[in-house]
This record gives structure tokens, C-alpha cells and sequence, in this order.
């Protein structure tokens, strides 16, 4: 990506092994970002242009000397983080604040949007899935490198049970994929804030019990009525713009929690009195550290119990990447896979 | 008061029962709070004025015909928030969101700052001691009105336990409180953050392990200092002032929790990517709801297990209180303690 809107494909030289804890990884499935999009709307134009992408399932080609769990040939899922997955904060099941590792498409390392990637910390940062770079599984096992963990993560950080109502802001894939978590995690009520219809409807298919098309006051009014007046105990805020944070803090009950996923694009915002503090909210959330609940998750995925993969609607080659963007910022597609 | 600064006793019309569920209680013994010096320092001036004072133990005088738990002549203590103790919040531990309670000193219930006040929802709200009067723990059981169940409810809310180190913002009463709450619930790292002296020392006896008396940057690396660069996995801000949080900020560990119950005086605060949401940081607190926890705590008060009424360091009668309020403000006094 060069700025905002200009997203090109590009012949750069091949990723190689850098490091003895290297991976060299060729691409089998990558993916679009509702976060690529915060980029692709506001990044000042650059004559250097970054790498992009961060979610991507591949196999093995290489490894560095130092690399003892992964072999060629391997198939593996990506986290949108590497890490160690031994320092303190990956022991805490932080992994994105791990000592020693990093995000994809910054400082050297390449995007996954592309053939093939060098992965640091291999050991650490890639799980293997049993299975092959055919398997009708890839989509939903391409959701643990983020979209579906990310809102696992919402749902986990607020604490989502059999007794906490929900209410997910947010109908695009980190949404309704925070809706299939919580239903997972046991919510008997769960309040989907969206208004395009064929999106709610897969709301509906992962566990939405309700689904508000009302935005802004009118929502918060809408949920509000939807439970006797009080809110909901929980609420997953999957969009990252201060609309959604204020409906945020007007549809949950005293005493809830406000989980954020989305990333804010804003700094400040209301706590005080009248927003947090009196009624006892609180607020939580941050980047899924996905590669703490790949392993918990893997074999829901491989059974089939869940389907987070149908949150991918459009499949692009790499060529098609530029308008996999356009689709995805004019709403054509929810989410755009990417089979390099 | 009559604005800030106008702190007066005057003769009112005495307290009597209104509603059956009423109690009429004489004040023993009350309280200034350190969130009564906001006010202090900023209400307008008003011709009808406010009553103050919202922590008292008093006796029972005179129950409604509804009230079935309380007898004249037991001594009870009255949380900060009245509460009918049975709603769907109260039962869930949230008496401040009490769906037919409220709070001292307002819509027409007096304050504690008094010779006798009128008690709403008597059963729910008030809570016998089984002392006398004249009971030396009088100072200690009045902390848990508000000052120590505050900092308690700090600890709680951030789930401080045997595993987080602790930051501490602030050494009033309420700070030192919290430190005593953390200590209590199995903290072995405590850095309290202050500057006066004889409070930090009484913060030590109360289980501080370290003092930083540094404000600010300075304060914040301090700390970092102190923790191998890291910052601790819990911080109690105690203060209310935007400088408070933005220490809390700067001295939280990645994936912690900064557990707020100062009053905030400021509304907006960082929250995005820089400050709370890249590190996975959690936002909590709010308005201690005391009632949830006196019965639980009130037996180590009685048994001297813990000293909480240490905070206060001087009595005034009510003629004093306007005297009072000048102290606490000046900081010569931490805590003022009322014996009408």
C-alpha cells in the first residue's frame, strides 16, 4: 500500500531465511482485514509503501537451524502476531506483548498478502493444522490467524457466560464472529447492532438472538427496550470509531463491561462520571493475542462444531487484491480471501 | 455548603420517620470525606445550600412500622449509597445501582454531617455492629461507610491477589486504604505513590513495600524502575485528577488493569491505541458499593485484624466541621473525624 486507496501488487525480491529461528512459509491463503481498511482510508502517501497483511495459512519450505517443531511441508496457521511463546507475557497468554516478537508488514518483515513470507520465532509463532493445502477446512482455520479470535478475545475479555447478555456493535466479520464466540461461550442473548441485512442474517446463522438495524441514539434506545432497560451485562465493540464506543456506553448495564476489538481511531474518549465511572463499567480489550487460544480452538474448527469461515464471501488471487480492498471498503464483500 | 468554601452549622428542622421503612438515627460518630473537598473547591454558590457528610454510625431511635431487622437503641453503620439490599443489582454486589436506592444528602435525604438523620429502606441499607457506643473500634468501623470498603473495592475490581504487584496512586485516606485492601487480599509488591510523609509511613505500616514520592514523568519511571521496566499488574488510582490517570497509564503493565475510585474530575481520557488499548489494558472502577462488602470485612475490624480507622488524625465536634473541611484542604489533617 502506498496511501490511502492505492494498493498494488508487486514483484519484490523473495523472502528468505534471515535467522537461525526463521521460517520460510509459502502462502496458501491469506486474507483482507477490516483493519487493512483503517490504512487504506487515511495513510499519507509514501514512496517506500508498506507490505500488507496479516492473517495467512501456508507451508513450510524452510527452516533456520534453530527451528525444532516445524518441518517442510508442514501446514500451518499464522497469528497476526509472532512471538516467542515462552517469555512471561506469552506465558500470561499476552502473546501481543511478547518480549521478543513483533507484527507482520513492519520493521523488515513482509505481509502475508503475498507468495510467500519469512516468519521469525517460527517455533513460537506458527501452529500446525493436520491437514492439506486442499482441505474445505482453510477459511474457518484462517480465522484463528485473527478474524474469529479477535472477537473470541472481546468475548473472553468481558467475561461472556450462560448468565452475561450481549450486545455485539458491529456486523462486519470481527462482529459476527464475536457473536459466534460469545454464543460459544454460553450467552443465551445476543444483540447484534448492524444494519445490512445480509449480514445480520449470518448474525442470525452464528447465534444473534436480536439484531438492532437502529444506529446512534435510536439504537441505544432500541437495546435498551430490548432489556427491560438496563442495557446488557456485556458489550463487544467491533468497529473502532467513537459512534460505536458511545453506543457502546449507552447500551451497557451498570456494572457491565465494554470490550473494544476494534481498533479505536481515537484517543480520547468519555470515563468520567456520567459515562464509566458512576455506573461501574468497565472497559477492556485490546489486540487479540491470538496465538493463546489457536489450540483451544484448532479442533472445534477441525470437527466442525464451529464455522467461523463463512464470514468469506469473495475469493481474490493476488492480482485481485486491489480490488479485494474496493470491494471491502464499498461493502460488496464482507471479508475477501486471498489464494496467492 | 453553600459553595466553595462556605461550609456552615445551622439549626434544621429535625430529622423524623416519612415512609414505614424508615429508620431514625442519632449520629455518633460521621466523617469528611476527601470527595467532599470537590465541592469545596468548585460548587457555586447557593442560597439553599446542601447538606454533607455521607459515612456515619449512629444508634436507632425510631424504626418504621415496615422495618423488621432494626431495634432502637442498636448501633448500626450506614453505607455511603442506601440501598433496598434485595433488587437484582444488590444481589449482585452493585448496591450502588440499587433500582430503588440512592445517595445520602440529596432529593430530600439529609447528610451524616448532623446530629440525626432519616434512613431510607432502614433494612437494606443499615448494618448493626455489636458494640457499644463508646466502643474504641468506632473510628475503624466508620471507614467501612466509605474510606476503607473504597480502596477495598479498588483492590477487588482490579482482582489484585497473591500473584499481581500493586501501584497505589495517591496517599490520602483512601489511597492508604487501598494499600491496606491490597496487602489484605495477598499483595507482596505495594509502591504507593506520594509525597507527605507522615501519610506514606502510615501507607507502610499498612503494608506499602515502596514509596515514590516522585510526581509525573519522573514518578512513572520510577516505577518502571522498580519493576524491571515493566510497571505493576494492578494500579489503584485514588486521586480523580487527569494527572492521577495519566500516571496510572504510565506506570500499568501490558495486559493490567488500572482500577479507578477517585472521583474522575474530567470527563474525556486516553484510551486508544497509545495508552490503553495497544497493551491490552483494562479500564475499571467506579463508586465503591460498600454495602455489598461490610458484612464480610466487619469481622476483622472487630477482632482488630485490621486497624483501617488509623486514616483519621483528628476529631472535631460539629462546630467544628467548617474547620475541619479547612484542614483536610490544607492537607494538615488526612481525615476528619465528626463526634456531633
Amino acid at each position: 500500500m502506498y496511501g490511502a486507496g492505492d494498493v498494488r501488487v508487486e514483484e519484490v525480491p523473495d523472502a528468505k531465511l534471515e535467522q537461525p529461528t526463521d521460517a520460510l512459509v509459502r502462502v496458501v491463503t491469506a486474507c483482507i482485514c477490516g483493519s487493512d481498511l483503517h490504512p487504506y482510508h487515511s495513510m499519507p502517501a509514501s514512496e517506500a509503501g508498506s507490505p500488507m497483511g496479516h492473517e495467512f495459512i501456508g507451508v513450510v519450505e524452510e527452516t533456520g537451524s534453530d527451528v525444532s517443531t516445524l518441518q517442510r511441508g508442514d501446514l500451518v496457521i499464522a497469528p497476526f502476531a509472532w512471538s516467542d511463546n515462552t517469555c512471561e507475557f506469552c506465558r500470561e497468554g499476552l502473546h501481543t506483548s511478547c518480549r521478543n516478537g513483533g507484527f507482520w508488514a513492519v520493521g523488515g518483515i513482509g505481509g502475508g498478502q503475498a507468495e510467500a513470507i519469512r516468519v521469525p520465532l517460527a517455533d513460537g509463532t506458527l501452529v500446525k493444522a493436520p491437514v492439506g493445502e486442499d482441505s474445505a477446512l482453510l477459511p474457518s482455520l484462517l480465522t484463528l490467524s485473527d478474524v474469529f479470535l479477535t472477537g473470541h478475545h472481546a468475548a473472553v475479555q468481558a467475561r461472556v457466560d450462560v448468565r452475561t447478555t450481549v450486545t455485539v456493535i458491529g456486523d462486519g466479520a470481527v462482529g459476527l464472529s464475536a457473536v459466534l464466540a460469545a454464543k460459544r461461550l454460553g450467552a443465551e442473548r445476543i444483540i447484534l447492532m448492524g444494519r445490512h441485512t445480509d449480514r445480520t442474517d449470518l448474525g442470525r446463522e452464528f447465534g444473534a438472538t436480536d439484531v438492532v438495524a437502529e444506529r446512534g441514539d435510536a439504537g441505544v434506545e432500541r437495546v435498551r427496550e430490548l432489556t427491560g432497560g438496563d442495557g446488557t451485562h456485556t458489550v463487544l465493540e467491533c468497529v473502532g470509531h467513537m459512534p460505536a464506543y458511545e453506543q457502546a456506553v449507552g447500551v451497557v448495564r451498570a456494572g457491565g463491561v465494554i470490550s473494544r476489538v476494534g481498533v479505536p481511531q481515537y484517543e480520547k474518549a468519555p470515563v468520567g462520571f456520567g459515562s464509566l465511572f458512576g455506573r461501574n463499567i468497565t472497559l477492556t480489550g485490546g489486540p487479540a493475542p491470538v496465538r493463546a487460544y489457536i489450540e483451544e480452538l484448532l479442533p472445534e474448527v477441525l470437527d466442525g462444531c464451529i464455522e467461523p469461515g463463512k464470514v468469506f464471501d469473495r475469493t481474490v488471487d493476488l492480482a485481485g487484491v486491489p480490488d479485494g480492498y474496493r470491494a471491502m471498503d464499498a461493502r460488496e464483500a464482507l471479508k475477501v480471501l486471498v489464494r496467492p
